[in-house]
């Protein structure tokens, strides 16, 4: 698979690269992420990114020239490729979503910064805007990170065999179930007895009986959702 | 502000702490990370840090020893800091909690990696445990720059003068309108007149019909909500 970001940081993107999963599967040849400065696209003597909001809203938004031209150098005749720009007011990104974009062959990520881009040039690249969660961020390089690291636990071959995406939270609306590992007494607290009786239907309700405990104390929203598809 | 990071990939935060908007606050005294390596604390010959799950789950887990022990050398003492842990089956991180945490004067982070932490040790040290959205990542590190760079963005000032964040998305559970900038008519776009009109009473209920629009399209959700609020 083959990400192509826009942003005027780059260099945000260095650890990102080197660190864990994302690095072990840019070695393998598995992934390749391309990093594009905006900035190198700007045709003003002063190689400006942004400009003053028309109608006199506060701080600086970003022009649409030099992200425009930083796309069409990305795409060089090729079509069929999805961008999406990460910004607040976009759709949801969700685990669902997740999978779906992780059988894309290629995406392009557009980072906004500041107040955000000039709205043509997001009709001019077709972008569909994706937002990572109800808050807003400085600019759009660790959403970026955050749907990256997200999708390429799908593609496969990114995850070791040990590792896996099958037993995990927002799998039929539930979240995951507390886990143990030794030692068996850690500062007076044991680990219940149950997951060491060698008794698998046992243990998969015990943990099925606390993935439900977890879901209904944090997520009331989500746990609606488990009951509601569990009547239907 | 101080953040302290517990994490088993210190690195991966060093252009985060250099960057943008945190790198400022930093050298401006505004604001202090500190990133504490789990794996200095581990008391294995090995330095390990995970090890397998109890009742044969796949993958591996972080023991409670390392954690509990780097815990307990930041707080050396002290009390009254909350420890936060970015897990999925955490509550919701959103901008109301960001603005709540911001003004906390120091707050802990645990990043996890792999299946998760030993459950023992959230109790021990009190976490409280925070979901940056409805999707699975590789490890909490991501996650914890999104948390700070949402609450930092609220801490008296990191945002200059000319930045504000009284006109963004989520307030009054609108999505934030679209913006333009020059040039004036761009690839034969044009900005809408209405905001060069200089009738600032126009340009709000424009900008408000605009941000109606955009939450109605991409957040149902939060229209209702929104609708909700209206009418009570």
């Amino acid at each position: 698979m083959k990400i192509n970001i826009m942003t005027i940081f780059p260099n945000m993107f260095d650890d990102f690269k080197r660190e864990s999963l994302i690095g072990k599967a840019i070695n393998r040849g598995i992934l390749e992420i391309n990093i594009y400065n905006i900035r190198d696209y700007s045709k003003d003597a002063h190689k400006s990114v942004d400009d003053e909001v028309y109608g006199g809203g506060n701080g600086m938004l970003m022009m649409a020239q030099p992200i425009y031209d930083c796309y069409k150098a990305i795409m060089d005749g090729k079509s069929g490729i999805n961008t999406y720009y990460m910004s607040p007011k976009g759709k949801k990104f969700d685990q669902d979503l997740a999978i779906e974009m992780s059988k894309e062959e290629e995406i392009n990520i557009l980072c906004g910064h500041y107040e955000g881009v000039d709205e043509r040039v997001l009709t001019l690249i077709s972008a569909k805007e994706l937002s990572i969660g109800d808050y807003v961020l400085t600019g759009g390089e660790i959403p970026a990170m955050v749907v990256i690291d997200s999708i390429s636990r799908f593609v496969k071959g990114v995850l070791s065999n040990d590792e896996s995406t099958s037993e995990e939270s927002f799998r039929n609306n539930l979240l995951e179930y507390p886990q143990w590992t030794r030692p068996y007494e850690y500062e007076g607290l044991k680990v219940p007895d149950i997951l060491l009786s060698g008794d698998h239907k046992k243990v998969r309700d015990f943990n099925l009986e606390k993935a439900i405990e977890v879901t209904k104390k944090n997520r009331p929203d989500l746990y609606e959702k488990y009951l509601k598809e569990l009547g239907g």
